[in-house]
């Protein structure tokens, strides 16, 4: 069923489905990237835990009233979408300060916010994805008032069930990004990926970090962490 | 009426008024700094167009109905001011795409934006005064949401009066930034400068930079241009 190659970003690929427009596969590389691409490694096994962890979250999120452009697993490191027009903003979820916040506005790292703090970026690679406020939303993307308002209103609401997902494999939701785009129809709709790549995760009772960081911070083995990970969610159900 | 220094800042000494505690003598410094301090350099007689223009910007909003800490000038080099305590946000109001945000969004200089953008950034000299967003405005100070709403509101205000009062010396308002404080009832009051330290103006018929840019860029003699703008001013009343 996969076609051509479409487009090949940092961390996947994108394919045509062949005889459907509005379908595409995603084939996860094992490729990991940190700091805006400045430091990059590959890992043998990545793809694939990027890939089956994104589809269990997905499918959590649907059984819970979240659409998303994901349809199914193909294999190993490919699952099938809904073919989106991606709206260049990258939304962040904060539930407790960790990564680039400590260091741009000096909060101490494990501050728990009072509310999630939600965060835009422009995703512009040239432009190191800079920060934006919501008006800023409106001059670099054709991105709606009430279209803003539903993304993020969509995203408290992953927020709300990520982490109940997650306290159930006993990882505390730090934060996470989201990226939304737009459906055949016009219809706002969460895409890209959920992943260790796009959240962070901070063990419950050893507060060891199980996400991108351990590559990030050269603090320990990726590979094994993204195993313990899938392996915990795979004994959920 | 010149009491003890209180605090010194790149641009301004802060003086005590004596006996009364809810006063304060700004006394503007020869001093330019650009780009959070990396850039600096002392024009004799600076310290007075900045005085004398801010005063004439602070007495024409007064007039329009915007209060600020501002009472009169003293001297070609001080000014009286209510006592407030600063919010360590500055506000950034953008008619037109000028300096950091074109490096930053990559909105191409002169873009007009179809209508003022207002920003916010964290005053914090250690951090490099980071943009952010309306709920970080809520976790870095004490400001409430009707505060940041009052802010906002003020600002966008100051934008309209301050377009006209620019244009009657043909000078067009790019853009601008403020800052607040509260006075010793609590209530949130403009403060702080407004001059081509603080303001982008350029001349409508030539496009000439006529603020600090000309420092920032090296394109041009700071004290002319400066004069310039003060004899303007002077002109009209």
């Amino acid at each position: 069923m996969k076609g051509n190659l479409l487009y090949e970003g940092k961390a996947k690929q994108v394919f045509k489905v062949k005889d459907n427009e509005t379908q595409l596969v995603l084939s996860y590389k094992n490729d990991a990237t940190a700091f805006n691409g400045q430091k990059k490694a590959s890992f043998t096994g990545k793809g694939k835990y990027n890939n089956l962890i994104s589809a269990k979250v997905f499918e959590y999120l649907l059984e819970k009233g979240i659409n998303s452009h994901y349809k199914r697993a193909l294999n190993d490191t490919e699952q099938l979408v809904e073919k989106t027009t991606i709206v260049p903003i990258e939304v962040v979820v904060r539930n407790i300060a960790a990564g680039s916040i400590t260091r741009r506005l000096g909060i101490a790292e494990k501050t728990v916010f009072a509310s999630p703090l939600v965060e835009l970026y422009y995703k512009k690679d040239e432009l190191d994805d800079p920060i934006i406020n919501d008006q800023h939303v409106f001059i670099l993307t054709d991105a709606t008032e009430l279209e803003l308002k539903q993304i993020k209103a969509i995203a408290l609401n992953v927020n709300t069930h990520l982490k109940e997902f997650f306290t159930g494999v006993n990882l505390t939701l730090v934060d996470f990004k989201l990226e939304f785009g737009r459906d055949a129809l016009g219809n706002i709709i969460l895409s890209d990926e959920i992943s260790p790549d796009t959240c962070r995760l901070w063990d419950k009772d050893t507060g060891e970090k199980m996400d991108k960081d351990v590559f990030r911070e050269d603090t320990g083995d990726l590979l094994e962490v993204y195993d313990k990970i899938l392996k915990r969610l795979e004994a959920v159900k």
